[in-house]
């Protein structure tokens, strides 16, 4: 595996010379030579030129299957003519105003539509600033200021949500799931307000809540956790959050940021679960960036204007006419026949990747739903952060390292996410290219 | 004046019909009918339709003369050729790629070269999520939790810096600077954490650092602050409390979102202070979402994903290339002469408004420096916050409509600032506007 990884790095740096200089070059302006935490990797990432439907090209003149498509957003591939053409409309017509637009509107009233339990929305920059909005409207609305998260969750990188999203395994308490910082800087009277639940366990998760009801404000979730390799929440789990929440006045947020791409109404509408809140972003920009948080009218309402004690909400480029255009015309694509498409196309992906690990009896597993896939090593099952933590992770290094220079691109965790140009010849290079990186890996073991 | 509010409400409403409708449309989708709360004001905000150049359209064929320049981050103007050409290109080539781009050195290297405070610098979505990741780095850096502020300063809408930003009269203690949150659901004991500065006032200042000086991690502050009508802090100040900061281990931020836009390096460079670290945004992405931060080398260094115990930064549009080509695009156009130009025609902006106030005999105060101005009135100085809130604010609301049915745009503030195709004739008719509706005023106080 050592040698492997060894061998894998060597090969994709000699791929690679532009972007080796370029490395360089970046880091004497931005540490590490990067601005995004998931944008990085050893020896060092390649660099983008350009996309065109499912293929990313980066400088060096290397070609990559894009399952990785900017962290699920780009759900129509790169590049694809609407966007495009609509993006030139819009520059010439002006990239910003101090002013509403139609677009802003229209592309309200699309999730409006869709998400039932959307009564109200506002648009912000970003996913983070999305469920840090959701999370504010639900502390001001109850007038309780703890918040529960699962352990293991990623909300975006705000302050109450960098806590238990990777914590390291020897600071895990065996006998609680204590809330533990993601950095040096967060104060202990943050880390007091936070509750950390376990995924699916719906006993301990009923004790925790139940202790803590007098002071919760708000459970934020993915229904379908991305953290853990896409892996949904069981509906008696989600249905006995949303029973015990209701029953003390808790609000459920549902970050659907990533998982809103299950369907016209996002992973809610699957499971039949109506959160009071729902954050969004990535795909309804079309790329650009974007987010979005939205629920219940009478909280909603608290950012009503014309309310006294309204909460402000600004933000220079809150809905502005590129992502709203982009965000509009990508969703316009998306009807229910597109998703059942796309979600038929990721059971295939992960029926054949379960093919591939039984065959090569390897151990693995395979998580993901709708059009979302996950790959773990060295576990047969995983439900939790404490199942995905014991994960293989060197083995994900190995396979993400070889699988990129097969020209195929997945997240770093081996996860990854089909576009609506996906095909089956797409699927079929990335399971031919996964079993023939998994043979030289065990064929170098044996070496 | 009552008449006058009412009768320039009626005039704009006359003017606006579509708005109108846009506007009874947009309340069904979002709170207020807004996502932006400097987009809003009442009976509704005007819709965009496009722009150009100096002057904004609206979709009821109504043309306006734009000083509000989406809060001063449009410097080269509406949908100025270049930055048009450069989308372009960048949409055709993909919006967004999970791996670093060109742009993205060549936006850092620009800035690490303008701003000498600046070693290394990260990208981010919004100058919110910028002085949020400023003050974790300063933070986690110090190992100090409390956060100094100016009163009555804005620094976006994360949680930290939502305290004492416009907070009403009857809440200010008058023998104490207090922290007063913006909204409910901001806990206590995050409340505990902030230390408020009165602006410009170096002794009371100084003891209050003096006595939080274990506990504070940090200052931050905009050189220039926005929220007073751009009113630059007097040099002795910014002076003693870079000296107080660099004796008691507390980081010195300034927020430069706006003030960027002063000099290539800033209003430090102007002021001769180097901060530890800096927070941008606006004008740095050419009108397109976009925040960064930066400074000291050991400071940021804290970001670098190779180091031990590193901060992890994600976000899947930090540095997308839309936004890093449009920056590039604008600050490429931004040369010494550019800004001297610039800053002359904000002293004659000034000096003119000095000018009607003075003749008109009006109780009225000029603020602003660079390219910024502001007005106030009802008062002769502005000196800090508690100066500011004893403005009459239904002056500067008739001031704002009265100039609006004139076909100019300010900040509802009755703030400001130019661009670079701002010329004389612009000027002129900004400053004869302004005479008019005053004129206006007080033939109607008289009637």
């Amino acid at each position: 595996m050592e040698n492997y990884l060894i061998n894998q790095s060597n090969k994709f740096a000699s791929s690679t010379p532009v972007a080796q200089k370029l490395q360089s070059e970046a880091e004497k302006h931005l540490p590490g030579g990067s601005t995004r935490g998931t944008a990085y990797f050893t020896p060092h990432p390649f660099w983008a030129d350009h996309g065109e439907g499912h293929y990313l090209y980066d400088v060096d003149g290397n070609k990559y299957l894009d399952f990785m498509l900017n962290a699920t957003s780009l759900i129509l591939g790169h590049a694809h003519p609407s966007i495009v053409a609509a993006l030139h409309a819009q520059a010439t017509k002006g990239v910003a105003f101090s002013a509403p637009t139609e677009s802003q509107t229209a592309l309200s009233e699309i999730l409006h539509k869709r998400i039932p339990s959307i009564d109200l929305l506002r648009f912000t920059s970003s996913g983070t600033e999305a469920t840090m909005n959701a999370i504010r409207a639900a502390c001001a609305f109850t007038g309780k200021h703890k918040i529960g998260k699962i352990e293991g969750g990623y909300h975006g990188s705000h302050d109450k949500v960098s806590i238990s999203v990777n914590p390291p395994l020897n600071q895990l308490d065996p006998s609680r799931y204590n809330p533990i910082p993601e950095f040096d800087g967060i104060p202990q009277n943050l880390l007091d307000n936070i509750v950390v639940l376990p995924f699916n366990d719906l006993d301990t998760s009923e004790n925790i809540i139940n202790s803590n009801k007098d002071d919760l404000s708000c459970i934020i979730m993915e229904p379908i956790v991305s953290n853990f390799g896409y892996l949904p929440a069981q509906q008696n789990y989600l249905q006995g959050i949303r029973n015990i929440t209701q029953e003390y006045n808790i609000l459920l947020i549902f970050d659907e940021v990533q998982s809103f791409r299950m369907s016209p109404g996002g992973a809610q509408q699957i499971m039949q679960i109506r959160p009071d809140l729902t954050a969004l972003g990535k795909i309804i920009g079309g790329g650009l960036p974007v987010g979005a948080f939205g629920g219940r009218y009478e909280v909603m309402e608290q950012f009503d204007q014309n309310i006294d004690g309204f909460i402000p909400h600004s933000g220079t480029f809150n809905g502005n006419p590129m992502s709203m255009e982009a965000g509009k015309t990508t969703l316009e694509q998306l009807d229910v026949n597109t998703y059942e498409r796309l979600n038929h196309l990721g059971s295939v992906v992960r029926k054949k990747l379960q093919s591939i690990f039984d065959e090569l009896e390897m151990d693995a597993s395979v998580t993901g739903t709708g059009s979302f896939f996950g790959l773990h090593f060295g576990v047969r099952e995983i439900k939790d952060y404490r199942s995905k933590i014991l994960a293989d992770q060197k083995m994900s290094k190995a396979i993400f390292s070889g699988l990129l220079n097969k020209g195929i691109l997945l997240q770093q965790s081996c996860a990854g996410s089909l576009s609506t140009i996906t095909d089956e010849s797409h699927i079929d290079a990335l399971i031919e290219s996964i079993r023939n990186v998994m043979q030289d890996i065990t064929a170098e073991q044996f070496h």
